[in-house]
């Protein structure tokens, strides 16, 4: 579907309201962006690892993460609640799928053409430097405590473990994410590729970023016209 | 200075104690540490992110760590205090040098043959990926506010920073860490290396970790026979 020419000249009267410096940020990101490269995380509880992980797959260039979020024999379900004041905002620019149960979230990233590597001490584990980091591919990471469940590596391409050279015998799962993700991330840079986009996917993702980042500054703009005109009750009034 | 005879002996009978799997453990890590990479945190407050730190170091083969607490214009210093919990007994087989200030703990690396690299968002910062991380190192990480202080920038070998493709600024420091001391790891691992000690100094290390491993079991052994004589008062006595 084509826009109509309305939409357009609002849209890019709206664009000139961005600085120039976040529009070459917007750029910046937009052009190192991986569809191909993505983390699940598997029942995390700890709000902190959850915001550390999405922060760290943001920062990494993932455009997606996938939340499995499993309710207990009593039909409850964790409530997926990362820190506000660790996520950094990683999950506005990150698009985060969220998952009931295992099953869902495996089918949609086969679909899709992804391998599971999914992270677990077991005998016939693979390190994680002898994955093949340049297909598709997608990192798996199980709660605290138990880990990825059976159901998850029943499904998985490879278990995998990052090597251990020391006496502690795992890392934090954040860390272990970001150890994976930026070895993926890297090799990737390494072989000569940094973004796994089409030009047409960079456009339609540069206007989604640049919506939300106006969405912002027009919600900012609106507040401060209205404290101006008095229109808006101050918390501290 | 040699042995004794008696000293020897003793300690061949000890050693005995130490199961055939604990033993297979202690050669594994003591083939796979690092003298010459090392970590540096200034000035780090939380303790979660301390412990992080020296976990992760510890799992990636670190032989040491350094870790500086500079008493604020009071006098005053904020105790050195990683959560339990969380280093994983981490900290029992690194070797922490604590300083109270920059001056000391640069001097101490400098003459160690230790380049410094610190990161710190500056105009002049390298990438983590164009540093020499085969030569011995030291990577520092600052206050999770002010960052590395200028003292030890203007110390440093290298400023350096790890790329961000996306939109959150930085990481985690416990994340930053570990990216980059996996990286150094992994790196000097493809080039064929897995150790820079001699073998003298793994059978010296082999033996303090031994002795390590053996003060827990003896002492289990001792309190567990005391017990069993009843002649300790147990607590839920």
């Amino acid at each position: 579907m084509s826009e109509s020419r309305d939409e357009k000249l609002s849209f890019e009267a709206l664009r000139g309201m961005l600085t120039e410096r976040r529009r070459e940020r917007i750029d910046h990101v937009v052009r190192r962006r991986w569809q191909s490269l993505t983390v699940v995380i598997e029942d995390l509880r700890d709000p902190h690892n959850q915001a550390a992980v999405l922060r760290s797959s943001e920062g990494l260039g993932l455009l997606t993460a996938h939340v499995i979020d499993t309710p207990d024999q009593h039909g409850r379900t964790d409530t997926f609640d990362p820190s506000r004041g660790v996520t950094k905002d990683a999950d506005k620019w990150l698009t985060v799928h969220k998952h009931r149960s295992v099953a869902p979230c495996v089918a949609s990233l086969k679909e899709q053409g992804f391998a599971i590597y999914a992270g677990a001490l077991d005998p016939n584990a693979v390190s994680l430097y002898d994955l093949d980091v340049e297909r598709p591919c997608a990192f798996v990471f199980g709660n605290e405590h138990r880990g990825v469940s059976p159901a998850l590596r029943a499904q998985a391409d490879s278990l995998f473990v990052i090597p251990m050279r020391g006496f502690v015998e795992s890392f934090n799962v954040s860390v272990a994410a970001a150890i994976c993700l930026s070895h993926a991330v890297h090799t990737r840079e390494v072989g000569g590729r940094i973004t796994d986009l089409t030009e047409q996917e960079r456009e339609a993702l540069r206007r989604r970023y640049e919506e939300k980042s106006l969405g912002n500054r027009l919600l900012r703009a609106a507040e401060a016209e209205s404290r101006a005109a008095g229109g808006v009750e101050r918390k501290d009034a």
